[in-house]
């Protein structure tokens, strides 16, 4: 039934969001909620595969395709997915608890922020504001506006030599006569080339009437894949003054990088993902500013850290070939770009800097993590872990570094699980098993009755099904237990978290099989980089002096149970160290210190990637690892030990 | 009478240009002459003071204040002020040859132009074309893009460090791949800061698929305040290959620099004259391009002089301060900007890079010409004079300089003289006057019966007359001469060039007392300016090793004339050089060589300005000079030979 009517307007009412929008009979329900500003989880971008879009239709008519993803039972309550949906009349749409996003957790992501790790650098911000007092201008001493500004900073400032922004010639006469020939001169050390200290040529971006020395902030943005982060910085006193953080609008466009990459191929849609991340950015900047009573006018510089797709779509470079083998990015370095023209809601003079990053798939998220982390100043052998749907691995220390990305898949976040969902409100993170009778205990981020798994989770109840025995160490459920809840499902055989009265959702909630063969093969992908890199390096994985676990997740996995299934290396646990957002960290630091931003570009020109993509080495290391914690136990002594004790040998 | 009405639309039509304009009833003439592209002399800029900007209205009626600009006889023949007449209907419009501006001698101007002074330069044009093959990007080399062009230049050009613009970035992923990685990349020396050869960092400003490298060229720009000259530069021969020139589109605004600072104070004024300089601009640009067939997307650069309030004025400087004491530009040196973004038709890579200046009326013209000539660069001291309505001097050597502007007025241009006119097709240039009856001799530019006298002619015109004694030393006329052509007129006494019926105006041609004195005291101002600089260096204007003359109108003077009535010093004739337009030669030179564009900003820093506006001495000597040739005779004892040979003394 295809109507040919157009320009008929529908009236689309969303609950329990209350939001209404007039839109043309036909329109995709997706897209309607999307325009609509109403988060709909759509893994897979609107191809219809995934079934995370799915919407309660309460009153109206749509037209829709049905694909396997919808039950009979659902489909009869009224089910349909967003994506595979068109509007035929005015319609009341309810979206369900498991396909909403929900902003008010995202905060919980915050916590945890681990004080900066890099050391010895110098307060001395990459962007300054400078107070000068000029001699007004006379018939014996008429030199131009701009030469009587260089002047006062030469003599004031012992600066010289510095470059000037257009910009700033077109406003200077009339500030200048304004403000009684009193002006703060913003000045900015862009670094594209490191330099000596005494040899740095900043760059004049801004003059203001006055002395607006005490108003000088700059922002710090981590731009996830999932969501954006972001802090507001008084850079007269070196701290933190709000912090904001919302999803990504992106994810309606597909949740992994690889399918925003496709997504930019449609006509338009480079663009379309280019505005819907600037307009996240921008809510998160009205957040800081109203938090902090900071008016935007006020901040003077910008930086941004983020893995390479979500860079490139940023700054509007295409990403198509991020995706084709051999896999290059755009640029390593990023030159300097005014953060107004790329549609972020700043001063015209605000600059955005970008990390330098190291390949295709490890972005300048992992050199600012690196930097923040302070895993380049120091001589022992660190192993940094960025744990995520495109998890990324370093190995090195202040002399070297190798780095790679792991393709690890969505399980860690929830993606490819039957009841796999971010970690917000109502996700099973907490798992305990009673080793007599095998009934769980569970514990929701935030307390409410379950809805779904969330990453941490599902290592946690892997770890425990493992040591309960309730699995074997190939995720292969033991099916003669006394237990009602391993069963056989759909999907094979699984075991019951939630029975569907004690949930959210009304439905069991289960761990599938399959479900754990996702999270094994994700692990394992983890693991066999480790090892490829510590082979390409001639060390063992055992050998790391200290381990960085970095990712808002990653601070959310409990070591043991890492180890135990086998992501993590079997080090002593006092190796471990959590960063949680290290790439929100990195931006901050280079905020407050050219130093660090020096030690940016350097530390991304020092690593060296490894493109495991095609590599013989990484596949037979992933083989391996597919069994939990690995086949091969010696490399997990302590779980060998746990799971075997009385089998211990030597 | 004041119509309410609006609304209403009524057809202008002008001839003889043949081109018709809707507008509405009220309309402004003057303004509706300028929609309509009719160039109509308009010196006042439109206050109804000068009264040059006369018409015939032929058919229909306009509104129209009357001033004492229009003779009786005129106003009855139908001529009225375009300046002060408001459309009421349908009009047919005739501009009299007098008023209107004729494009086709303004190429004149270009003829004669000196070939370069300045010696010993480079070819090492600011902007390169490189051609660079890379090899394609392999899973084991799988650099950024932007790193492998940057590496490519490394290896093949010995290029590092470069700064790059983000625009590039945006596009090279598709043209390396649609080229197979053979791409041409433009570099430019920005010369910001001088530096030596080995540490210049040019910076990549575009990247075109394929060897482009043949197809490399240049734009050199004069911009006058009455005339636009530009050249079109063959990068790769050194040579021009076309040439272009129309009068700036301001005329129509004010004929001087002072109207049109005064106009850029109206709303919306300086915009309008930013856009009409762009326009002229991009019309030369089009007849460079249509004259030798080279694409416009194939410039790669763009250099401009002029003086400081058009320079100001194309980049959107508010000259403001320009005209306000103590005369401060907005900038001596200008950070380079994006052609593209004052709206010159040109690619978005082309930027625009105009000649430093010395002050508000010592502009980067005055750098450009002496850069050209090579003053800087010679032992021997010389006087640089660019004449005009705002004549600028310098004089110095290789050692130091000065330099002053001197408000000589219009008259040079033919301004504020009865009927002065600009150096077009039927000005009188030529003029002997036969001792015995006192008869002229005249000669016209193009042949033509003579419609008004440039202002070469005035020169020769009072030099002759002053040499046949029918005007005294101090101007005026010696009244008791046998002959007719002496006569009383309205504003004094004069002297008939041409009867009526000999002419194109069908009016006698004279010149007044009134015009003498104009003139007396337009080259007063610039022997003055040269005395008092050469006093404040402790020289003697006759001790000049070179006389340098600068100006297209410079280049029609006869040396002997300039120096009977006292503007050009008495120093042997064969030290005088005319190089025409000095601006557009150094602008030339700056594209053909990096050395001199070093050179350029050098001079601009050695020079030292002197205001003569409020300078007791230039005063002083502005009074003495009120003399044929001067009230100090022994200034110019050539002439005083000449004139009272006689009395030779010593």
């Amino acid at each position: 039934m295809t109507k040919g009517l157009v320009n008929k307007k529908r009236r689309v009412h969303f609950t329990p969001d209350n939001v209404d929008i007039i839109v043309e009979e036909g329109a995709n329900l997706l897209q309607v909620a999307i325009d609509a500003g109403v988060h709909i989880s759509a893994s897979c971008g609107g191809a219809g595969v995934c079934g995370t879009c799915k919407v309660l239709i309460k009153e109206g008519e749509v037209e829709s395709t049905r694909t396997e993803k919808l039950s009979d039972q659902e489909y009869e309550q009224g089910l349909r997915q967003a994506c595979q949906s068109r509007v035929l009349t005015d319609l009341t749409v309810y979206v369900p608890v498991e396909s909403r996003l929900e902003r008010a957790v995202l905060a919980r992501e915050s916590k945890g922020m681990a004080e900066a790790l890099a050391t010895g650098w110098r307060f001395n911000p990459p962007v300054s504001k400078l107070f000068v007092k000029l001699p007004p201008p006379t018939l014996e001493d008429n030199a131009s506006d701009l030469s009587r500004v260089l002047r006062g900073l030469k003599q004031q400032y012992k600066l010289r030599n510095m470059t000037v922004d257009f910009d700033v010639v077109e406003k200077l006469p009339q500030i200048l006569r304004d403000s009684d020939w009193k002006v703060t001169v913003t000045t900015l050390v862009t670094a594209v080339e490191p330099r000596a200290v005494d040899r740095r040529r900043p760059r004049v971006i801004n003059v203001e009437p006055g002395d607006t020395r005490e108003r000088h902030y700059s922002l710090a943005f981590d731009i996830g894949t999932t969501t954006v982060c972001g802090q507001l910085l008084d850079l007269n006193r070196g701290k933190v003054i709000a912090q904001g953080i919302d999803y990504n609008q992106q994810i309606s466009y597909g949740e992994d990088v690889i399918t925003r990459i496709a997504y930019c191929q449609k006509p338009g849609g480079l663009q379309k993902l280019q505005q819907v991340v600037v307009a996240t950015i921008n809510g998160v900047i009205r957040q800081l500013s109203s938090q902090s009573q900071v008016d935007v006018e006020h901040i003077s510089h910008l930086t941004v850290a983020g893995n390479t797709t979500m860079i490139q779509i940023l700054l509007g470079l295409d990403p198509k070939y991020i995706r084709l083998a051999p896999y290059t990015p755009a640029a390593n370095f990023i030159p300097p770009v005014k953060a107004s023209s790329v549609g972020i809601r700043v001063g015209g003079h605000v600059y955005l800097f970008s990390f330098p990053l190291v390949a295709s798939y490890v972005g300048g998220d992992i050199i600012s993590g690196i930097v923040g982390s302070g895993v380049y100043q120091r001589e022992k052998l660190t192993f940094y872990m960025d744990i995520g749907t495109n998890g990324e691995i370093v190995i090195g220390n202040s002399e070297w570094m190798v780095t790679a990305a792991c393709s690890a898949g969505p399980a860690f976040e929830g993606g490819g699980v039957r009841h796999g969902m971010v970690a917000t409100n109502g996700a099973i993170e907490e798992f305990d098993i009673s080793p007599s009778n095998l009934e769980p205990v569970i514990g929701t981020i935030g307390g409410e009755k379950p809805k779904g798994i969330c990453g941490s989770g599902l290592i946690n109840i892997i770890a425990g099904l493992l040591e309960a025995g309730v699995i074997a160490q190939d995720g292969k459920f033991n099916t003669n237990l006394p237990t009602k809840r391993v069963r056989q499902g759909s999907d094979g055989y699984e075991y019951v978290l939630a029975w569907a009265a004690e949930t959210q959702i009304g439905r069991d909630i289960v761990i599938t099989e399959s479900d754990i063969d996702n999270l094994i093969r994700a692990k394992a992908a983890m693991y066999a980089g480790c090892q490829t890199l510590a082979k390409s390096t001639v060390i063992a994985c055992a050998k790391f002096d200290q381990v960085i676990i970095a990712g808002a997740f990653g601070s959310h996995i409990d070591v043991e149970k890492g180890i135990t299934i086998g992501l993590f290396p079997d080090v002593p646990r006092d190796r471990f160290t959590f960063i949680g957002n290290g790439s929100l960290l990195g931006a901050r630091l280079v905020s407050f210190s050219t130093d660090i931003l020096d030690d940016a570009r350097r530390v991304a020109k020092m690593m060296t990637n490894f493109e495991l993509s095609e590599n013989a080495d990484f596949m037979n290391n992933y083989v391996a690892a597919l069994f939990l914690p690995h086949t091969n136990a010696d490399e997990f002594p302590s779980v060998k030990e746990k799971l075997f004790g009385l089998q211990k040998v030597n």
